[in-house]
């Protein structure tokens, strides 16, 4: 298996992705709509605009995976997954905005504020996360009491513990300056929002603790994993693939993984994170769960 | 009973308050912390220096009373009455913001993007409202389906349905320019989060919905009641008893129920939807509801 931030001009490697989970999550998210209240359908665009330009769906496919290894439904978790990725928007837009990182582009679009103004960019994300909780509470796909676990835990991976937590330290400097801290920011803002898109599954289904911990364990390496390729593509990647302008953490002067060990280290940072996911999965899945492990591939090897 | 959008001059009516259920909320509000991970006590700081800042909490309040109206017990409805006013305070840092109504005072003091930046006070909004379901979610005050239904119709009423598009409506002008277009507009604006401080802890205590219908007519007009009187006294209020710039729907250019009707008919549309308020309050809580109607009395007579 080839590390996706390659060097230049190598061929991508291809890998397979759970694409039937992909399409199902892609056809939920763009059935969904909004608004029906009179006059709310330019918040409906903006919110729409955000969350139909494409990406692979990993924190979605992620749940969806995590269903099928432990034979839940696929459509019970459905609500739940598409919900997720209200939620990764909502924190694309408020990240993208001018008193943020004050990004133009995202996924080769311009981004949600220069399209639809800052006001709207800003309420738009709102409403994508109220409409996430909306979207799961109003049709829960486990018994009450596992619902509720999961939408605590949900709550929770996104607050102050979690990912808003996490772009805090991240715009105001705050985390400590040693890689404990650089591990520690990308955690909270990235790192428990993909452990919640494994764990808040077994909520809802109602697994044990005993089981939980293999997947929580699993579910983190592959935080750690997803973040330490994303600071090496910001290097390596181009501007194309990335669908914005590559160095875009250097000229912001975030500390990354490259910043802070050099990009041979951070290479082999990836390739040992990625061992250690598979062997946390192996453990966790011992019959194995072929597309939780598409997914740990595809986030090493991708390049974009 | 004098309206409290009042002739300059004229003593402020003592009107009684459920001090003792303000009094449980404020203690309860004190006490919430939202930072456990390093680096993220600063975040805490803002979203506390705006929780914190005072006001009649006239929403948790009214969950309270309603819960006391129904016999449910108060400290099964806390968390959810807390949860309001952290989703309150989340709103007016948003609406406050430059891209937004940019208002540098709240309740007399600088608001939260003037005190600790603009992104900060972002993610101070984005960390409210997350922690305002963690609270809830983590600590269900009712059963688990009833909780389910309470925290959905919360989600509902703050989002492009409710609180999120009325503030579209506003910084958009999409609202009709008709009196039915500006009651729409706060209708989901404010009126479905004062609905929602009575309907939610209903639902949470599991009433039938023919008992839900009385209390949401109440609330409903309350809702109104509250926006034409906010109205009233953005143009006879004083800078000092507003804690803000009195005028500053005319300098934004909102339309308003005085711009709409002038002062005098929107002095006599707040005494009809007052008394309205009442009868429907005499209907849905036939033996009686003193604390209830206490809101009801002080939100019409406020002079701040």
């Amino acid at each position: 298996m080839e590390l996706g931030a390659r060097s230049q001009g190598e061929a991508a490697p291809s890998v397979a992705y759970p694409d039937e989970l992909r399409a199902l999550v892609e056809g939920h998210l763009r059935e969904l709509r909004f608004s029906s209240e009179a006059g709310t359908s330019g918040l409906e665009e903006a919110m729409r605009y955000s969350l139909l330009a494409g990406g692979k769906r990993i924190r979605p496919v992620l749940a969806l995976a995590t269903a099928r290894a432990i034979d839940f439904p696929l459509d019970a978790a459905l609500p739940l997954a598409c919900a997720l990725e209200l939620i990764h928007t909502y924190s694309l837009i408020h990240d993208d905005l001018p008193a943020m990182d004050d990004d133009e582009l995202r996924r080769g679009r311009p981004t949600c504020h220069v399209a639809f103004g800052e006001d709207v960019a800003i309420l738009a994300g709102d409403g994508l996360y109220a409409e996430a909780f909306r979207h799961v509470l109003s049709q829960p796909g486990g018994s009450a009491p596992c619902t509720l676990r999961a939408m605590a835990e949900l709550a929770a991976a996104t607050g102050v513990g979690g990912m808003v937590g996490g772009q805090y330290l991240d715009v105001s400097g705050a985390a400590a300056t040693d890689a404990a801290g650089l591990r520690h920011l990308h955690e909270l803002k990235t790192g428990r929002l993909i452990a919640a898109s494994v764990d808040c599954v077994l909520l809802m289904a109602g697994r044990p603790e005993h089981d939980r911990m293999g997947y929580r364990r699993f579910a983190g390496e592959l935080g750690v994993l997803f973040q330490i390729v994303d600071d090496i593509l910001d290097v390596t990647g181009t501007d194309a693939a990335l669908g914005k302008p590559q160095g875009s953490d250097q000229r912001h002067g975030k500390r990354t993984y490259v910043s802070e060990f050099g990009l041979p280290r951070a290479r082999e940072l990836a390739a040992e994170s990625y061992a250690g996911a598979g062997q946390a999965l192996q453990r966790a899945a011992p019959a194995g769960a072929p597309e939780l492990q598409q997914i740990t591939d595809f986030i090493y090897t991708r390049t974009s």
